[in-house]
This record gives structure tokens, C-alpha cells and sequence, in this order.
């Protein structure tokens, strides 16, 4: 047995989610369909975590165990003649035994893009989010600082039953702009269920001054979400990159 | 009875084209549908020419005739509302009682976008097409004035049993890049079947020695479509624009 590593890119919109469903089109099954008829093995490929309905990947991490013995370079590319144009495998690597692709991920980069104000695309729609507001750009520029560190992050996500530690590490918080297109991108060492989701929210909410820079610390501290801000849509929502010690 | 004309964008790449067909998405059933829901008239929503599946429009145009009195503006607003996201009315104006999308129809641009070698992108896939060799860009941009005034292109499209003149003027030809994505932009007074996608498709093998210019003199010459280039595929095609007399 081989523990493989795949760089995987999708475009989400297409699919619901990452996770293999009955009946529905999803980037794991699609993935563990194509191998299947490569090699006749019935694998399992562990995705570094899902991704919803309509979210896309520039760079999912997937570990997989397979008896084949194919170059690592056939591989690539036989898979990637067989799977659909909206996956793309980037980059398959021989790894650890005991690598894991959830249990040894270290770091994860979310990027969200939005458009703000202006005529929504019709072309681009699936691409990115939209915010109708004017908002203020520095003031989310200087208030995302205020996620970075150890925070419970209880007032910033959607409820999930398995989830009972709202503790998560923020390490880095970018904020940039190209026109009305707006870029986020957050590093931490985890993320809960819509939770960046509603962290651009909130920033966006602040930045047309819905909330306030003290709402956000009180979020923080209490967990209250009614304080936070919306959830945005996940179409302008991009895993970018998964990060492991080497 | 108002004659409306109507601006519209669309991402062509979840629809079975423009025109109506019984069971399938198509842009044309999408806005006869919403225009149903908000007027509950029966109109024909006539386009200036169909699109194929996967092709896009940034400024398809398209006339109705219409018994409804609602302001323009309400109009545009109340149809958008109701449409799906991947078509957008960009624009509605009253118009001539004569006035049609298709007869009335001058000139027409359509916009080729498509990726030069280097890995085909997942998440873009549906917006650009896709060349896997190199190419002489200064010779494709020399190469495309061969086209611009009358020709008889019956070298250069697909048979269609309803054509039997294959006489188009093309007026502009522009070839210009930007990194690996190269854009042909060209306008005519109408386009024969799968006519862009060909010429497009002509200029890339030609700019990778496949096909000399001799060749393209030839086709255009005698009507050979084996001295062509390839169909280029749907999805990098955009109709961007439509011209009337004023």
C-alpha cells in the first residue's frame, strides 16, 4: 500500500460539496470514481475537510491509501484525462504512512472574493460574492487584526452538534482591493462550520457601519452571534491552501 | 403593444443555448418564463441569433412585443429579481415598432478568450477555452487581417443546410494577450455557423505552424474547410455586442 497525497483545484459550483452523497454530484465522489476506473481499487480519499455546496479549491489536500503501483506522474495525469473539467488534480505525492490529510493539517488559507456595489455579472456570478453596500476599507483592513490570536469563535459560525470547542488560532488576516473586487484572506489553524464565511460578513457589515469595532470585541468574548454578521454567500468562498509540518 | 429591446448578459455554461426547447434550460425559455411570471403574458423574446450551449453573452441583444405598461426601469429591476443568476438584463429601452433583435441587426462582436499552454484551469474552465501549444502571437495578429472585408467563408464553418450564401463582411479583426490568455475579438455584419470559433481556431494553428498562410488564402479562396483550423470549443466565446442603425 501507497499513502498518497493529492493537490486538488475544483470549481464548486457544480457540486454539492466535497462529501461523498448518494446520488448527488460531489468533488470526493467524483475523485473516488475516476480512481476506481483507473486502477479497479475501491479507495477512500480523506479530503483536509469539506467544503460546501458552491465553495471552489485552489489547493484541497486529499490522502489516499492504493495498492497501484503507477508512476506518480501517470498517475497525475491518467486521473486528470478521466475526471470532469470543473476538478483538476495539481499535484499527487508520495507521503508518510501515518500522513493524514484532515489529522496532520496544520494550517488552512480561506480566501473570499466579493464584488462591492455595482451590477452584479452574470458571467461571474459562480466566482465570486457580491455586497451591495459602499463599505470603508481601511477601517476592515485595521479591524481584521482583531481576529488574529486565540479566540473562541462561538459568535462566528453556524451551529454544528459535533462541534464543542469553539477555540481556534488566527494567524494571519489580509484585506486587499483591485476596483470594486475585494479580497480576504485568512490563515488559521481551523476553521468552524461558515465561520469565514461570517468573519467577512462581519468585516463587511463593520465597513458599511452596521456594527461597530465594539460589537466585534463583545462577539468575541460572549459568543453572541446575533452580534456578528452575515453569512455570505459561498460562491465568492476558495480553499487556497492547506499547510503541513514538513 | 410596445416593441422593447433588451441588453442581456449570460454564462452560457449551465444552458442548452439561446433558443427554447421543450425540457432543456435555455436562456431564451429562462426569460419568456420570467417575463410569464411578472406579466402573465405570452411573449417571444427574439434574439439577434441563437448562441450554442456553452456559449456566453456580454451584450446579447433581443426584442418583444408587449402589452404591459410598467415604467422601464420597474421593468428591468422586477425581471432581474426573477431571473437566475446567470442571466442578467443588462439594459431595456423602447423602441420602432419595426425594430428587430434579429432583421435589424448591423453588425455583431464576438470576443474569443483563450488560455496559451500551462496547466487548463478547473476553477476558470467554463470562461476561457483552452490551446495546448505555443504560439507566434505577431503572426496570428498579421495573419487575422486576411479576414476583414467581403469573403466567401464557406471554408470556415460547419454545414448548416439553411445557408446557401456564405458571404459575411468582417470590419475589425484584434488579436491582443495578457500573460497566457490571448484574446480575438472580431466584427462582422453576421457570422456563419461555428464561423468564430473556426477562424479563431485557423489563427492558433496557423500560429503554431500547423496550417501557412497560403492555406487560409486558399480556403477563402475556394470554400475548403480541410485547409482550416479547428473548432475551437463553446466556452471561450462571448457575443459581445450587437449594432443597429441609428
Amino acid at each position: 500500500m501507497r499513502n498518497l497525497k493529492l493537490t486538488i483545484e475544483y470549481n464548486g459550483s457544480q457540486f454539492f460539496g466535497w462529501q461523498k452523497q448518494n446520488g448527488k454530484r460531489t468533488v470526493q465522489g467524483e475523485l473516488e470514481s475516476a480512481i476506481f476506473a483507473l486502477t479497479k481499487e475501491k479507495v477512500i480519499v480523506e479530503g483536509s475537510g469539506r467544503t460546501d455546496r458552491g465553495v471552489h479549491a485552489l489547493g484541497q489536500v486529499a490522502s489516499l491509501k492504493i495498492e497501484n503501483k503507477m508512476p506518480i506522474k501517470n498517475f497525475k495525469t491518467a486521473l486528470n484525462n478521466l475526471l470532469p473539467h470543473d476538478v483538476k488534480i495539481k499535484k499527487v505525492e508520495k507521503c508518510e504512512d501515518d500522513f493524514h490529510a484532515r489529522f496532520s493539517a496544520k494550517k488552512k488559507t480561506y480566501c473570499y472574493v466579493v464584488q462591492i456595489g455595482g451590477e452584479e455579472s452574470a458571467i461571474k456570478h459562480a466566482l465570486m460574492g457580491f455586497y451591495s453596500y459602499d463599505v470603508d476599507f481601511e477601517k476592515m483592513r485595521e479591524l481584521s487584526k482583531l481576529f488574529i490570536g486565540k479566540h473562541n469563535f462561538k459568535g462566528f459560525c453556524s451551529s454544528d452538534t459535533n462541534v464543542t470547542n469553539f477555540e481556534r488560532e488566527i494567524f494571519d488576516f489580509k484585506v486587499s482591493k483591485h476596483g470594486k473586487v475585494y479580497k480576504f484572506e485568512v490563515t488559521g489553524n481551523g476553521f468552524l462550520y461558515n465561520m469565514v464565511r461570517i468573519l467577512v460578513g462581519t468585516l463587511l457589515d463593520c465597513g458599511r457601519g452596521k456594527i461597530s469595532e465594539e460589537d466585534i470585541r463583545t462577539a468575541l468574548k460572549t459568543g453572541d452571534r446575533s452580534l456578528s454578521g452575515k453569512t455570505m454567500e459561498p460562491n465568492g468562498l476558495y480553499l487556497k491552501k492547506v499547510e503541513y509540518a514538513k
